[in-house]
């Protein structure tokens, strides 16, 4: 999927990023309309307001660039590539059922660690804070490279 | 090249966007900063203030989304790849001198022409009209698929 970098306040809630996350966002002036920090947004919001039958997971990826405003940012966040203002990026979404949401997350993981093995890239494993994460987060893993 | 597509207004000046074309750019609220409408913009901004010596041909290709508001745009203007708000588009840049300019033009042309046909994409060759183009530019032709 190559999806629209720009979505409105409708989208940004439904994936978490609003109201919590407002000023690492980018706003176009006039417009209800920001620009995506995640292919993650448009990705996940595809089905929005829809019922979905997720017997079987749907899976998508995308390729994007990114958009952080970082306005909040200082001292030891200001390193690595997430603190840049634009950025391009390969998503995984994975749309499951609850009884699947486990293992298909550990899937994702091992999925994401044996990318970056074959490339032989040095990365370490992070398990974020809850309160660094949105409400439609229940667990986030970075892979820091 | 992989430019920004965020740029400063003094780079839209650099290439003629700003002033006239103010009304198709997506600004972003409370900065300084614009979405490109065509990689040219950054790319041909990367020497931005600089003398540099053309005696031979600098040339730079690009890959970017690229932006456009197209607030004022209305009836037969609304069809088409350019009237999409976002699409992805690969730039060709050449800085030359005075003397190269007119050869170097159509050699610009040619080469896209090429792709074209060689891709088989039914095309025609539209000579813009001077009241549409921008104070930096002296003569624009687009090839429309």
């Amino acid at each position: 999927m190559r999806p629209p970098v720009i979505v409105n306040s409708k989208t940004m809630q439904g994936t978490g990023q609003l109201p919590k996350f407002k000023e690492d966002l980018f706003k176009l002036e006039g417009l209800d309309a920001y620009l995506i920090p995640t292919a993650e947004v448009p990705v996940t919001n595809f089905y929005q307001d829809e019922i979905i039958d997720v017997t079987k997971p749907i899976m998508f990826t995308a390729f994007t660039p990114c958009f952080r405003a970082e306005a909040g940012s200082g001292g030891r966040d200001m390193r690595g590539l997430i603190r840049a203002h634009q950025f391009n990026k390969v998503e995984l979404v994975k749309l499951v059922s609850h009884k699947d949401l486990k293992s298909e997350f550990e899937k994702t993981v091992l999925d994401a660690k044996s990318i970056l093995e074959l490339l032989e890239l040095p990365f370490r494993e992070l398990q974020l804070c809850s309160g660094d994460l949105g409400f439609s987060s229940e667990e986030t893993i970075d892979l820091e490279v």
